[in-house]
């Protein structure tokens, strides 16, 4: 079923040199070869989506909105071959993986939704003025259209969500833009089956070809090239700091500069005030070290970083969770380099003079593992050690000891942009937790109350941003329905006859869309006359 | 009443260094002495301006609504003396700046309705799912709200509207983040009225006095040392192309990168297709020597390029265009530089080979005068001449024949990205103007028929703004209502206690915005129980 061949528009284009993927539990090479794409497929694939995207961007809502639904279909009907190939790629357990599927489908449905409801276009219309003075107003009507191709980088983490079909690639489509997508090396099968699925999905929609290819490589040039070809108008990347910002680089220095979305790092701070910490310091400490070990610990949102007020509460705390990590089994990481990178950031810790170590989990035999980590240090120390406020991806975490409240605020004056934030409070905490949200604000992109960061739903309200180097743009998420704004820009017409208008601002309304009219939201949904 | 202080907060800064603006009418320097400032007023206006953050950012929308409404009327109060201060440092006439001042105050009115009717906070609730399988949703709440403080570049050409508190000032204000303008040197008079009506708002509105500093000099060590300062979080410019790069590079050099909306240069294209030609082409020559010689062609969306087929029509038009552009007189421009490069920016096209001059304006005495210009070329060497397709800001144009239909859109393809496009047709036109549209979509951020681009409406269905090099965000506009979200950020809050939630996304929606709710819009904007 798997060629190993970069998918380019509805070619299969397979090259002379070729890698494989590789099994992390096993640490063995697997079948079949991949072709490494390079410029000259990355070349073919934008000028395909170059010339998709006029036709692709006139679809209506709702032809786009039964693409995705077809998207989500086809990924379905690849039954458990798609699990089983991504659960070798990975490591990743069957059941996380069928989850995560869900997600990934349950997402181009809710798009598709959001699309078909109007969300992407955001059409506003100020009536003319024609007798008013000194001057008259014209016609003036706004729509959304998408900003052009967008290159996907799939994440290693998530080989669905997050990947060939994910949350990038949805919201891109969703806006009406072709994707190139570069696939991760450590899940080539995985992506190919998926990209396949999107080929059928077009083809099936009567669609251009080039409204999707897959590149999938080894080399930094491949992803060098796509983002500096002139053909690409945005970037969603999700992955570590350094890939994220060596890609906005070259997206900055194109002769036309190009958003980048990247989705880079956190520790993900959870502050542990004084009332929860005496009402349940050994729940905390279970509920803390299953979602720092979950999946080994590879999420975006993994709580790495606890801060708690020196306390009884926490005198409880510190053992609890002590005993849980080094109760946890190691697990299977994603790839040899993560894992090699995770007992690197692990072992700097042990030799960091600043952090104390409190808890490492049981040594097991399995290749790539992660054995869970937990460190402690005191507020002081973190401020002045930055190191200790990078992410070490994987089940590793620093809990910080503060002596008062106005070192608890300090440090969270003092971490870097981030994900998520979260509180663990009972109503006597709410006085500190009014001083920590507005600051946490200005830190991060979702702020949560007792419970943990782990697990990110897709709807409309969700925000998986944050400020930078939690992300490239915190002006965006990349989860949720608000995802899609990130690949629109809006565009006016001023006195244009109405069979030049699009129809998402005639005056009849044939999309039925919600529009604003002369700043009041159209709130019948009827045909405006 | 004038002192030449820097106003930082609520303290008048005088510097050792000093300039002086220009009357460029007479090209004589006039008085008083204005501060130079540099690094250390800006660090002190930075450091007032983060502290005055989390303070403003907690107004409700009817406090910032009203807090606007308060400088627009302290603009009014400044009375003539405004006006005769502006006409006197730009040489532009009475009658303009009244213009401007109208559009200046009635645009801070028109955002301060906008953010009482929740326009800036856009609020998204996901209503929790506890019993939902395999897992509960949480509850979800989203907000939007300031990116943190925002440096402004005052514009030579609107020395109120883009200016001291122009557009750029007025969306930041409206999104709750405190301003930095860094005031043009051209008009540091205007600039300093202009900023003492501000702070008088803020004072008149209890507000922290860092939510504004004006900042004056001529050097551009002053500019970059504001966008460098690590507390700013976004900059508004408009400009030239070189200045607008100059400010996206130091933003993203920075350490922590921030946004930089940089309205930069366009030269608004203009098809005169075969059908309105026939019609018109007397009247059509009439309005573009009107739209191109007014305010002395010193408007970003100055009709700089003319595209039409080789027809008879064109031979009417051409002459015609011609006598009138011969006939107009020239007029002061904003500085000596800005005279001065145009008239290197002409003198430019007449020694380029690619370019046929056809008319000249009246050449006549005063200073700084800008003389307009008439070029003609063909569609190939247009095409293959680059330097055709730049800015030559003032009343210089170009028109490029077309000798068929295919050369026109090959012409509309090679334009750079624009503020503007403008179509004349009659309905006999609308087959080709069928095709145009979808071009100049991906090319403009407003597209106009039967008009000319130079003003440019403040409403919510306005775009200011294009692709690269247009601007240095296509994703956004600089005028009108849908410019306040350059510098507003989502935070989404999971499971916050309803104590600790931001009035905005709470239950019984006390500040009575519009809300999304489960994708739905909130119709009825009835407390939500």
């Amino acid at each position: 079923m798997l060629t190993g061949a970069a998918l380019i528009g509805s070619h299969d284009v397979a090259g002379d040199t070729t890698f494989r993927a590789v099994d992390p539990a096993r640490n063995m090479a697997i079948g079949p070869d991949f072709t490494e794409a390079g410029p000259a497929e990355v070349a073919r694939a934008a000028a395909l989506a170059a010339a998709a995207f006029p036709i692709y961007r006139a679809t209506t809502p709702t032809q786009r909105a039964d693409f995705l639904e077809r998207i989500a279909a086809g990924i379905e009907s690849l039954g458990e071959a798609l699990i089983e190939r991504a659960t070798q790629e990975t490591g990743l357990p069957a059941a996380r993986l069928q989850g995560e599927r869900a997600r990934t489908t349950g997402q181009l449905r809710l798009f598709a939704n959001w699309v078909r409801a109007g969300g992407a276009d955001e059409p506003r219309l100020d009536s003319p003025l024609p007798d008013r003075t000194p001057l008259p107003r014209a016609d003036l009507r706004l729509r959304h259209i998408g900003v052009g191709p967008v290159a996907v980088f799939g994440a290693s983490n998530f080989p669905l969500a997050f990947s060939v079909a994910g949350g990038d690639t949805a919201s891109a489509l969703a806006a009406g833009c072709p994707v190139i997508v570069k696939g991760h090396p450590a899940h080539p099968g995985t992506s190919e089956l998926v990209g396949r699925a999107i080929r059928a999905a077009i083809a099936e929609s009567g669609l251009p070809e080039g409204v999707f290819s897959l590149v999938t490589g080894t080399t930094t040039a491949l992803g060098a090239a796509l983002v500096a070809d002139p053909r690409m108008k945005a970037v969603g990347f999700t992955g570590s700091r350094a890939g994220g910002l060596a890609l906005v680089d070259i997206a900055n220095n194109r002769p036309e500069p190009i958003p980048v979305y990247a989705e880079m790092s956190s520790i993900n701070p959870v502050f542990l005030l004084p009332g929860a910490l005496r009402a349940r310091a050994e729940a905390l400490a279970a509920g803390f070290a299953a979602s720092l070990t979950m999946g080994a610990g590879q999420f975006c949102t993994n709580p790495g970083l606890v801060i708690a007020l020196a306390s009884e509460g926490l005198d409880r705390f510190l053992p609890a969770a002590g005993t849980a990590i080094a109760a946890a089994p190691s697990a299977t990481m994603l790839t040899p380099g993560i894992a090699s990178a995770y007992a690197k950031g692990v072992a700097a810790l042990e030799t960091n003079p600043a952090a104390h170590e409190l808890a490492l989990g049981r040594q097991e035999g399995g290749t790539n593992a992660c054995r869970p980590a937990l460190f402690v240090t005191d507020a002081d120390a973190f401020i002045g050690t930055p190191a200790l406020g990078h992410e070490v991806f994987g089940a590793s975490a620093l809990v910080v000891r503060c002596a008062n409240e106005a070192q608890m605020l300090k440090v969270a004056h003092a971490v870097e942009g981030q994900l998520t934030a979260t509180l663990h409070l009972e109503s006597e905490d709410h006085p500190l937790a009014g001083q920590l949200v507005p600051i946490l604000e200005e830190k991060a992109g979702r702020i949560l109350a007792n419970g943990w960061p782990t697990g990110v739903e897709v709807c409309h309200a969700m925000v998986h941003g944050g400020p930078f180097p939690a992300t490239s743009d915190p002006r965006s998420t990349s989860v949720g329905t608000l995802a899609i704004r990130r690949f629109l820009r809006p565009v006016c017409y001023q006195d244009l006859p109405e069979a030049l208008l699009p129809h998402a601002v005639q005056a009849g309304n044939p999309l039925n869309l919600p529009r604003l009219v002369d700043g009041v939201a159209e709130t019948s949904r009827e045909p405006r006359s």
